[in-house]
């Protein structure tokens, strides 16, 4: 099952996915995706229905992000071999673990927005795990029962501020729309193989990352239990695991997003995601 | 004025302080303390009521953080150049920056739990801000028009997971419990002089933390202003202000919390916590 958010920013409402990709409106079934929906009984609920006898919603249509009140946007630093190997820095001995700001998070083709003087945005792709039921203290064996699905998380960083301004990463992670998610949430029953699954990114056309979440030091299940060893994950919460070699930070000379750019990006199963990149301007 | 939520957790009703220290409650008057209600035109309207019409609710009763649906704690490292001389760093060039998973919120006097194993588990009081209105890119001298008042959050944290466990600070900081706020939410009217405030704790009847607003490093005008460039802040946002010298991790050995220990803390004009240490036992 494929769960959408479309509408209006702020007013988003609830959907899925059809067999003919059509986005149908599930307003009448369930006030909105929140994470109470997330929970296994109340998906099989909604797997039960008949689909075709939803209206379709009207297109074209804005994606929101595809769940409502998300409480954490849990990060995981370099957690693909290759990234590590671009950055030069050692393969972490165990999960590097750091928070995005909620306030960050933006539909899946938003405008991704530079901070004002920005010089060094850049872009990472990743796959993200939704949390379907409150995990503390879970074992790598049960993990996967408290996942609901999959999306796709840009990681939008700016790596002066992360690196350059003193301190923990977060302060180059938190600009508003630099977590973009989505198009949908893919409940997990469609994604038997969560660490076989290609991973891309484009800017301007030209592929900037490929990989595979085979790639991944620390796997989903690893993933989920080592962090609810350090925090309780909330249903609605995302995990955003990491990403492949190729960012911009990485290449040779670094290149970073300007105002103009468009990213595209995708995960096996997970559908695409499309931003322009503009400058910072409270007056547009 | 001073905002208080009271009853078990999860079912915390809005109230407030009447002169003689009562709660009276708010129940009539509003669903909760939520984000909307930290408008400034909002806490008028509260202001202006008879609080001698309002109920007095039952006590003893429990208190629970006083505002609901917070969506970011936003803590700000070695804020006091006492406390950056105990941890032998140099004085920060600009604010570190970290978010501790709102997770670990948790009444001012609720029991704090120490993970599984943990032997490094330490104190740190610190000046709360409350954020009233939404903000991004506000300049220092308008950035009180943004703050709805103050509260106390003691900021525990387990070291080890902070500094031995790879990478970021939040590993260390976001444990469920780990954030006692309250027991009020004091609006600003109240708080003319953030800084020059005195704060201190004291674990087991014995004073570790005496400190003073005044030796904050960056002040809360300039924290709000300067939050705002990474990130929006949001109404019911709550930034962590830094801590005083005095932390177990800074003592000579160092010092760390035992389950059965108790912290006892304080910031002038807004009150006092107090926090049973226990192990965790989730059969218990």
């Amino acid at each position: 099952m494929k769960l959408v958010r479309h509408g209006a920013k702020g007013a988003e409402r609830p959907g899925l996915l059809d067999k003919q990709g059509r986005v149908r409106d599930l307003s009448g079934v369930s006030d909105d995706i929140t994470p109470e929906v997330l929970d296994p009984g109340k998906l099989a609920d909604l797997a039960r229905l008949h689909f075709e006898d939803l209206p379709v919603a009207p297109m074209p249509n804005r994606l929101g992000v595809p769940i409502a009140s998300v409480s954490k946007l849990v990060c995981i630093g370099l957690n693909y071999k290759d990234h590590a190997k671009e950055a030069n820095l050692p393969i972490p001995q165990e999960p590097i673990i750091f928070l995005k700001a909620v306030s960050a998070l933006s539909g899946p083709n938003d405008d991704v927005v530079l901070p004002r003087g920005s010089k060094k945005g850049d872009w990472e792709v990743e796959l993200g795990i939704v949390i379907g039921k409150q995990a503390t203290y879970v074992s790598e064996s049960e993990a996967l029962e408290y996942v609901a699905g999959y999306t796709i998380v840009n990681d939008v960083s700016e790596r002066a501020y992360q690196i350059e301004r003193g301190g923990q990463w977060t302060k180059g992670k938190s600009f508003d729309t630099f977590a973009p998610v989505g198009p949908w949430l893919v409940t997990k029953d469609e994604i038997p193989q969560p660490q076989s699954l290609g991973i891309w990114l484009d800017v301007n056309c030209e592929r900037r990352q490929t990989g595979n979440t085979n790639d991944m030091i620390f796997s989903v299940e690893r993933l989920v239990s080592y962090l609810s060893e350090f925090m309780t994950l909330m249903p609605g919460d995302i995990v955003c695991t990491g990403t492949p070699a190729g960012v911009g930070l990485g290449m040779n000379p670094p290149q970073f997003l300007c105002p103009g750019d468009t990213m595209r990006l995708g995960v096996d199963g997970l559908g695409e995601q499309q931003q322009r990149v503009l400058a910072y301007d409270p007056l547009v």
